[in-house]
């Protein structure tokens, strides 16, 4: 019988605890998932600080850390398309064939329902302090960050010196 | 310790036997080698018939055959820019650190070689007959091309009708 | 001698009866309107929640519901260029020859009369209700928006689920 | 009842009797057609000579040249875009709704089946001679192309003094 | 013995006073600048209202009034790239080469640092009033921004009609 | 009086002794030259091997080679549009204001003059041998090309080993 697949789609600026969660609950419902790094092309901007390939570090780091079974998901980068009715088709055509879609994004839903293809949402987990948008911020003020993230993305950002990217980033956004 | 990365550059349309040698031969060299799916945006051409997704599945598929080590490779599309000057660093922003590239493509090994980049070549296996564009032209000529590509890649072009595709794009080509 | 020709730019999203007088007013003064669908390649944003094709058919049906005269209007839709200065070379390559532009816009009539070409401003008719951002607004808040439009229109954009479509998409602009 | 609709798709490089008597075909087929001006982007090569609004008004002056019914047709520009996944979700987004697709084009044909989408052939007329690279070479030579094209057709290139544009055109591609 | 080299990077919107005192200070500094018109492609919006070909005349006018000695500067349009991770390649593609760059961005500092290449900063005159936007906005109020740009900078906006293109699209901003 | 000046437009891959005589020549005829170095984005192809810095570096040390005066002309890169109808007005908002230009190329003559723009042709120079298709061949067969382009060219194209890279780039074409 063919497996079941999800795709599981985010930016992951930085990928974090919330991101894990998600993932672990999608492993409950499909046989594997292929974890989308949305957005690839953007990088060294305040809103996507960290390059594709380094999106795809994070995730693989922590999912090592997870110790998560490594033939239950993949991890393929998609650049944006430059117009909304073009977005489902690149999605189809940079993985491989899935089943359904987890998201939470308005947009992602509406554009994937309106081709037929199932969209199932996932349970936010401590929403307010699990989003990229906050981590980002706590970097910038000096706040603790590090309980948000897995301990493996934790050391990879303090490794390639993403902090100091993040704050010499947002002077430039200010000027 | 660091492990050692090296990058494998190709188009696989499609994979055959010659990328699995290569694999299995840089494999002998780093601890962990990142399978670049170049041209990802590249499909539905009669040089390019495949989607990055269906390469994508065919390079799992044919290393889940071999019982390759999970966690010693990755598989990351990559789509070209406008320009060659652009094209090293594309590479370096949409794969994860890396210290060595595979390739035997002069102008792969001119790019990274004048950015200071090591470059290694690849032994070529049986490359009169394992070359993508031989196997494409078996599969025009209804000429015998089960033998040249890993098993599970036949059944998947099977699978996706991927034979009649080719022929398809062909009579395109001939208009 | 020669049908005297006027173009006509707007995004149309929606297309309300503001543009119907406009249209109606630009023919008392010329043979023939080309109705240049502006920013084509947009769609399924909240200020551009419609694609090219919704919006020819919206404009279609209402010059159709008006009964005016089809030989006297055309509707042609033109994508956005990625800088200003090829903006007016786009339009002239993408519909047929004209004589006027019709706009209100400042920088159409800028780059136009830059270029040598002559622009007409159109009077504006009940500028305050009757302006796209105003009725896509009106949507949002499930207020009265029926009567700003022709009834082609309002039937069509229930026919599409067009009301829900800009409700989905202004979550995602929240988010 | 709904009417059915269909569109053609041809890049009309010119607009030829050949196509001509394909839209009369289709138009004992569907109510309604709309004409798809295919790579509407491309102009000013020996293959493309004329702008997207040219091939707008030949096809405009040709229909009306025939009295055919003004509410049975539109005509609508597309731009190609830069990789094949994405062209059926750009077709579907720049033309109204429609219910098949009227093509002899093997890659437009397998692109809208695989989407699921009815795809008609339309039976050649005069083919060897009806082809518009036949009739851009017959131009170039100097032999007779005026019996090939509908009247209207003839006189607008001449008007617009295309014959020239197409041999100045031929030099460039010798340089 | 080699020259040395160094860029300076702006988007010269217009040209001012800052920037002739900045070119002058790199002049003590090194034997070459070239002076790279950033975002070249960008024109006819309120913050970027000159052409790459207007501001280069600003630049060539503004040193000439200084009579800096012509074989010690180049001016070099360079259009901007669609991700970060290009940038730099784009630059080193479109420039002489070069030891060091001067700039006073956050993120161009950043960028080129990342690529192992020289970065100093240049000490600003007087800030506050010696910046673009300010001059822009005084152009808006029709206050005096006459003594903030060398005297041929004044003259050639006067010439061209600057001042009322900023002001028009100025409108098209509030529109 | 205003100064004449014309535009000399050309890819110069590489600049030779034909492309210095017309330069010459033209500099006969107009106060001021702007060289604009055409398809600037493109480098690293065998038709293309150079990049625009490296390009305008040799026309920049030709022309100091041949003492010309530098007040009597600019370089300035300008990278190709996506569809010819754009080329003529992406010129124009490139380079500073012109009056005519001169170039024997019979598209870019017919696109200017379809402007209403002012076209002169240059004389050609011992075109069989001063051709940059004849100088990249006989560099791929180690024949003589010394003689072929200015003394300062020769010697930085091989200080940047373009020898090489051109080799190099052409099994890259065979392969």
């Amino acid at each position: 019988m063919d497996k079941k697949k999800g795709i599981y789609i985010g930016r992951f600026s930085p990928f974090h605890n919330g991101h894990l969660e998600s993932i672990k609950n999608i492993l409950t419902q499909v046989d594997e998932v292929i974890i989308v790094v949305g957005s690839a092309q953007l990088c060294y901007q305040i809103q996507n600080p960290f390059t594709a390939g380094e999106r795809i570090t994070m995730i693989k780091l922590a999912l090592e850390e997870e110790k998560i079974d490594k033939s239950r998901y993949m991890i393929v980068p998609v650049p944006d398309v430059d117009a909304h009715h073009k977005w489902v088709s690149q999605i189809i055509a940079y993985v491989p064939r899935f089943d359904v879609v987890y998201s939470n994004g308005s947009l992602v839903k509406y554009l994937f329902k309106q081709r037929g293809i199932s969209v199932n949402e996932i349970p936010f987990f401590k929403r307010e302090s699990l989003s990229a948008t906050n981590i980002r911020n706590k970097i910038l003020k000096r706040a603790d960050w590090r309980t948000l993230v897995p301990e493996n993305v934790y050391k990879f950002i303090e490794e390639i010196d993403g902090v100091n990217r993040i704050r010499e980033l947002n002077k430039t956004d200010e000027e």
